[in-house]
């Protein structure tokens, strides 16, 4: 009983720094875009939190965790289970009310990932649509095939606390709306392109360390107990990897840009971040540093790579959740406690597999979004802000500023 | 011992959880007003959170928790007790500091909620005269007939964690200070609202998140132990209401008003909040939801009504805190484990018991500030703002504004 | 093993939340100057946060706590050590992994502290070469002689969570810094200082707000367990003493300049907290209180002297951090358990030795950086912002702003 209320105690801690993050995304995404589109971004990432709750409550938890199935996909049924919340056998490690709170605070973060790749020019009502359907059905289904004890699960695949099950889900919806939206008017000038910095940088900053800060429950929490080893162990590999993740891509950016660059420093620590995700546990701080290192200098050149291709990411989404959540993944065939060729093909499947049903289910969900109401708003709107044309409010009336 | 110890760990965290409410209010507040008294509400907070612990130290904790008292006043007396501080078999839940701390962090929040409704006219000296009486005597007081063993607990009045006890007592005095106050100038044009938009709209949304984060301690830390079932219980009402509340205000909002109003969505989050409160213990996931509903969408008619009959309350306090906490509370009798009209009544008796004391205590100490020292600003002060005139100072004096 | 999972629980919460104080730091620091530095005081708080990290890693740890070394100097080797993190008989209070992490957290706070005193005209990169040098060896080699178990500790110096070891370390540094560096332009005219009003009051509030918080695990944290007595009074005797110090703050800068200041009550509030850190553990509630209040009134009247013999100190770290931890380690030898002429003189030992070994090593390298690479920006970059000339960018490109 006394083991149970610890474990449940950190465990709780860990689901409020997990929605926590919620802040830390609104922030950095915001930060990193343009003020006349800043009060759209913040009621789409507070529709996230509220909606994804509700529907993780909904159908989300028991599509997550629909006890014996076939591997692919079973649902245990609408709502939550009153009479599973009273046995405290549940689990030694937490309720049964924590566990389905910790894992819809999960279930949120994905679609919010989207949020900043598809900023600045995505009409409303069919990203709420998007976050409807992707939060209500499709992360929980594809969840249940690792951590539900589906199919991967028994292939060997391994993700801690989802490099892969959180992060890369987001990362494909965001390249394949990024991908079908098309670019922000300006951000491509003769094929080039163009900077369109962030406009409120301290918030971007806070973001960040927000998230830094919620990492602390997402990893932490994820071993689903307060063992003090094990916990213990994935905070240092953690703060070492976002550490060593954000001071490689300050000084790889420095020597290819000739410039201190605050963003990719930023970056560079989210990067750090996603790559450990999928084996905090199992590494040493020097592995954490190696992952940390390799994650950053990626982000650097991601962002770049994801430039030339003519994508255009505001935020840097899919450089930080899909890049590093791929590489977070492999390392653990790399690094891990049972590295070696098996593991790395385990997590290549793993890898696969989720890039299968995010790409297909997002691509239909946006493709039908793209020839029925559109997913995309009109030139004079996106050129005066959406804040205006679909709230008709304005983050800062007090303040003036400048046109562009 | 190890169960003590565990109990406070999480009593410990809850208490620092609810300080940081006082960040989401002054976010709230600040960022639903005008940049011009910025400072001026900056400084109500930071004077509220200082001089509330420090009062609550010197007489308040000894007025809420008197030991053996007549059941409607009581004094054990100036200052915090060393021999019972001592005494590890104090409660087998938390320690008497941490019982102090917890306690005197809700104390300072009846002000707060005061502080927003009031923004942008009222005179500093009075405000700071009036909080030290409320916070140091009327809110203790009030709060001894339930939580300290008081009449109200004889009655079976049931308030777990304060829609009335900390909400609605703030909620009647920002009532009362309002109406006594006037409106701000400009607010009512030909007898019809006007809209002044607040001008940080991404601190207010920090706000509420930061307080929706404060909220797991503020619900959390109502069980008064770390019991893994009952605590994660409340966490899951406390999120799922929030959630719905949320929703709600911005559907009902939204089919009234054509329009996607982020405020509302916030302000449906903080009424979800405030009307799980007081039995966020009690209930199941769907009561939760439902109360939260219900919630959201008193608020969208709370707003407009407080609107219509002129009263102008630049942040929405009366609506979240007056009318979500009455709801609350009354929701404990209808959908409470002791669910009844018996409860129902008890639930009546003690919300008319704190409109009471609240309104003529708030009444009393407001009429007679404003018959000697007076109460509000000047019309030059006011359309200055308040931060040049009490403060000489700006809160972003590098930024150019708008006049107005 | 049930106590060792509670305690290390408490001790990672806290390490998060000394964490979160970065986030504090970098608010206040902005937020208290002009908003065409802004970028450049971030660069170096996510600089500071994640070199630091690494360098504790690599050797920082190692060299404050040696195990066994003759008292001044010691090294137990390079890295992390993976035999000792895999006994969980380390400590019954945290495991390795936990103490390596907490520490860390609180190695890059005294190179913070500087930074605030030195922004707006020092060059970047000997900032960053300075930074490792002074948190990667100055900082642990000083923070051995105590917490490490040398000499100080032998001659009974005493000092809770660092009101020297930390904050005094930083101080000091601070101190000399502003010193070789000079004062900002503009800040003296005719021998006059000149108010420089920083751009975010909010920023910088929400700064002092998250501080507060992050000291609960500061101090509360300092324990070293869970111990509910310990813990509990430690968070009580740190918020009475911030309360105290910044209401006094307040009340004394009314009373000299009749003016309602906010930064002096918020910077009040930080003298308080450094002022109760050296013995948060051993006081009473009163004791708090009048360490708080000797603490806030130090501030008022430190700012003010500082300022008269022309130094320029943007954020007023010096006051803060070396004049309130040189009293708070004083306070110990007045109002400690083992108060006295003797612990007084250990504590006035203990102030000399560190303001010794900072002072030489902090100018030395500050000295070799002026004299080689140059410390002060060009008078162009100061007075056009450092933002544009060391990071290309800008904080708010979305605002329009103010000339000066």
């Amino acid at each position: 009983m006394e083991l149970l209320t610890i474990n449940n105690v950190w465990m709780m801690i860990c689901t409020a720094l997990v929605f926590f993050m919620h802040l830390g995304f609104a922030f950095l995404e915001i930060g990193l875009t343009r003020q006349k589109n800043t009060l759209n971004i913040l009621f789409k990432n507070i529709f996230i939190i509220t909606v994804g709750l509700l529907l993780y409550c909904l159908v989300g938890f028991n599509l997550m965790y629909p006890g014996e199935f076939n591997g692919f996909i079973g649902f245990a049924g609408f709502g939550l289970d009153a009479v599973a919340a009273a046995d405290l056998a549940y689990n030694e490690g937490y309720t049964y009310w924590t566990d389905f709170l910790f894992q819809g605070m999960f279930a949120a973060t994905a679609a919010t990932i989207v949020s900043g790749a598809v900023a600045e020019r995505i009409k409303l009502v069919p990203f709420m649509i998007f976050t409807v359907i992707y939060v209500g059905i499709v992360y929980p289904i594809a969840g249940s095939w690792k951590w539900g004890g589906g199919f991967l699960d028994g292939l060997g695949f391994y993700d801690f606390a989802g490099s892969t099950l959180v992060h890369s889900v987001g990362g494909w919806a965001a390249l394949v709306a990024v991908w079908l939206l098309g670019s922000r008017i300006g951000k491509f000038k003769d094929g080039k392109p163009q900077a369109i910095p962030g406009h409120n940088i301290p918030l971007a900053t806070a973001g960040v360390l927000i998230l830094w800060l919620g990492w602390f429950g997402f990893n932490g929490g994820s071993v689903l107990s307060a063992d003090p080893a094990l916990t213990s162990l994935t905070l240092v590999t953690t703060c070492l990897a976002a550490a060593a993740g954000g001071v490689v891509a300050f000084i790889v950016s420095t020597v290819m840009y000739k410039n201190f660059d605050l963003t990719m420093f930023l970056n560079g620590i989210l990067g750090g971040l996603v790559s450990i995700t999928a084996g905090a546990d199992q590494m040493g701080p020097t592995d954490a540093i190696i992952i940390g290192t390799i994650g950053g200098a990626l982000i650097v050149f991601a962002v770049s790579f994801i430039d030339k291709i003519k994508l255009d990411d505001p935020v840097g989404a899919i450089a930080v959740h899909l890049i590093c959540g791929i590489w977070g993944t492999l390392a653990v065939g790399i690094f891990g406690a049972m590295a070696g060729w098996d593991q790395f093909l385990s997590q290549l499947i793993g890898v696969g597999s989720y890039a299968a049903i995010c790409i297909v289910s997002s691509f239909i969900i946006f493709f039908i979004l793209k020839k029925t109401v559109g997913i995309r708003v009109s030139e004079k709107e996106e050129l005066e802000g959406l804040d205006g044309h679909e709230h008709g409010m304005n983050a800062y009336p007090d303040f003036r500023m400048n046109e562009h």
